[in-house]
């Protein structure tokens, strides 16, 4: 049997290239207006995507940095991920809406309320995709001068996670019986109190807000540390990675997937969507111009910009010779992933950047939409993905390229849906109710 | 010249009557349930209100405190206001969207993201109503077991609301030039780093949000002590006072009004809406039977529960006997003003419950439409409110009812807009734009 993807869009600012702004069918504007969003997520919903997604940072880099800090780029403004996709939750009726938050720069009862609200609203579509903020624009804007330690990040995002979900366990799916004449609104013994106290975290309960639809939003994950992958393992429904070649890809998949089954859960129902940038084309060369048009528009500045938060500053070296090993212990740490795909594929500064720079960073694929349609089946059958979290480079034109081209090739292989069977992001993600920890129910009874 | 009148509706929960849910003409979910806020909302935009609001508190009280603490009541769940009132923007299009949000349990950074976020997507529209938060039941969802003291909290608020102006004044209103060809997204003179390092709060900025229509979100503040006065005097532009009569109202107006030109502001650019609950019926005795029938749904332990946050636990009171004194000097404090309105008016416990119950402390009205019009404009003309926050006691039907009756009322004698006459909130309410502290300008260019 044809195993069917599920499909993000990845929609932040105005797509994923750093230059989106510039190309002439864009909207420059568009990442701080709604209207723009609008025309998104409708069409996404139109080509009955799983869901949009919404990457997050709670900062930008200001000028009074280095060189290439704070760049001429549309990632300055944007709206607010929660916000934001409250409304679009008003516009839309099917589609998924998942925005990212911070566990380190947020307290767990905020982020229980506004997503169990947001998945409320939306009649059970929400997700939070869970990151724990590793730039020091961030940190600045909240109270200290540097980022947080790995090991700090991550064990208060597992503590977290687990108030977080906790207090989605609050009401059972059948609390509220609302029986006005006897004068119950809800049964005292289907509420439970959290009373929480960790090493982090010393929260009370209960939430203020009962289950939707879904039972409790859907947890998301980009797991790719250690730390990271434990938690998804423990926790997460979807995990965005960012393999950029089919063995690793294969690899962190079984991985991952065993590290699933060892905390119990059905591998199964935790879906690996990597994140992908697609450059489409009637044919290989119309695709490859579409990518070159896009790339010629970063300036050096821009470019270096990409680079900065993982390596620091590069503006110093020349941008076409290799790119430098960074003294800084710090730096080197972050910048791992960044150096070893220079190292593969033996990029100088432009190159590199110009590469992260037109996908932040997902894998690039420029052709047809037959190639990528191959491209994508070969990574699901293979085993290295169930599906994919598509990064446009430029919105809406490169959702409307690949809702056009690339859907209607995927379900003619089979491999995608042609209507929504659902209506919650659960459901179009073949993903089990939740199991409350008390054993209760978690949607309300038919 | 007649002088009209500002008109906001609170519209928490199912209304402001503590057994609102069991009126059989309420819907019992509607505080879980977007379709009934849309509902709401859209009645009070066809109305002409300045705005609807939204009351908070981060923290419902456990069923293992004293009895009376834990109700069988609608104020037990709900949605979230930030992600409720992004939903409603997206449905409305001209009505001011105000939600609370506290200063004690956030972090500026955040609100100003949040609320900037709003205020685009809404096309200029959001108001902050900024609280400091007081009951244990909130602190013990944050890491704390009982709340902060006055003073932390109040001179944490004050320079949070300093924080949270100087974030919104990172962008200029011309900062955007989207020059595509010369690769100009920006100009950076009209950005502005804020740097702010102060008692409580080191934050860097800028932020990541550019302005909106009305130049920033509309500052509201309840401020009945003197900290909260001061903040409102040195930056509200909407006050919330709940005083219970006209020589207080009168008293508190003139008090504030003071202030805030000593502060160096325009009297008029604060607007002082106490809040106001009418029971309105054809005849005074129609009137009354609606006030009746609601008070009459009110059980003691739901009656008790409404007292208990500021006067600790009564139940071991005669419910028709006297208000005792509280023991507990803390109590005492948060209790003084319910107190005194049990001393001015003699009431029982049962009596101060069910007055409080009725409208959750506003001042609550019974009468006839011209009557309470009358009322209406009597504090208007003696210097005692520039509006009213109509606090419905069961929504819809307290609001279909204040709008079929009052508002034409009041129109007819030009006490209010029959139309908009612009499309933010303030310009709805008659405020000047805000000055940017860089004296450039706050919105873009015509």
């Amino acid at each position: 049997m044809t195993k069917p993807m599920s499909l993000g869009l990845s929609m932040r600012y105005l797509g994923y290239h750093a230059a989106a702004w510039r190309h002439p069918a864009v909207d420059p504007g568009g990442a701080s207006d709604l209207t723009h969003f609008v025309n998104v997520a409708r069409l996404a919903e139109a080509a009955k995507f799983d869901m949009v997604f919404l990457a997050d940072g709670i900062g930008i880099r200001a000028k009074d940095e280095p060189p290439g800090s704070l760049c001429q780029s549309a990632q300055t403004a944007e709206l607010e991920p929660l916000t934001l996709l409250s409304a679009l939750a008003a516009l839309t009726s099917r589609i998924g809406l998942v925005a990212t938050a911070s566990t380190t720069y947020n307290e767990p009862f905020h982020i229980a309320r506004k997503y169990a609200s947001l998945d409320r609203i939306s009649g059970g579509r929400a997700g939070w995709n869970i990151v724990t903020s590793w730039s020091d624009a961030e940190a600045q804007n909240f109270n200290r001068d540097s980022h947080l330690d790995y090991g700090t990040r991550y064990e208060r995002a597992a503590e977290f996670v687990e108030v977080v979900k906790g207090l989605w366990d609050s009401w059972d799916g059948d609390a509220f019986r609302h029986d006005k004449a006897g004068g119950t609104f809800f049964d005292p013994a289907k509420l439970h109190v959290l009373n929480h106290v960790g090493k982090h975290f010393k929260v009370k309960g209960p939430l203020s807000v009962a289950r939707s639809a879904q039972g409790r939003p859907i947890l998301v994950q980009a797991g790719a540390s250690e730390a990271g992958m434990e938690i998804a393992a423990a926790s997460a429904e979807v995990v965005y990675a960012v393999p950029h070649d089919l063995d690793t890809g294969r690899a962190y998949y079984a991985d991952l997937k065993q590290r699933v089954a060892r905390n119990g859960r059905d591998p199964d129902s935790l879906k690996i969507l990597p994140g992908i940038t697609p450059f489409i084309g009637r044919t290989e060369a119309e695709a490859r111009e579409k990518f070159d048009l896009l790339n010629a528009l970063v300036e050096p500045e821009l470019g270096l910009s990409y680079l900065y938060g993982q390596m620091g500053n590069l503006s110093a070296h020349p941008l076409d010779g290799p790119v430098p090993e960074p003294n800084d212990p710090k730096v080197k740490s972050i910048a791992k992933n960044l150096l070893a795909l220079a190292r593969r594929e033996n990029l100088t500064i432009r190159q590199l950047y110009t590469t992260i720079a037109a996908g932040f960073g997902s894998r690039i694929l420029v052709g047809t939409a037959s190639q990528i349609a191959d491209e994508m089946e070969a990574w699901v059958e293979a085993g290295a993905a169930d599906g994919f979290n598509i990064c446009a480079a430029a919105l809406p034109i490169g959702l409307q390229d690949f809702a056009a081209e690339v859907i209607p090739e995927l379900q003619r292989r089979g491999r995608f849906r042609t209507d929504y069977a659902g209506s919650t992001l659960r459901s179009h993600l073949g993903l089990p109710l939740p199991e409350s920890r008390y054993g209760t129910p978690v949607v309300p009874p038919r």
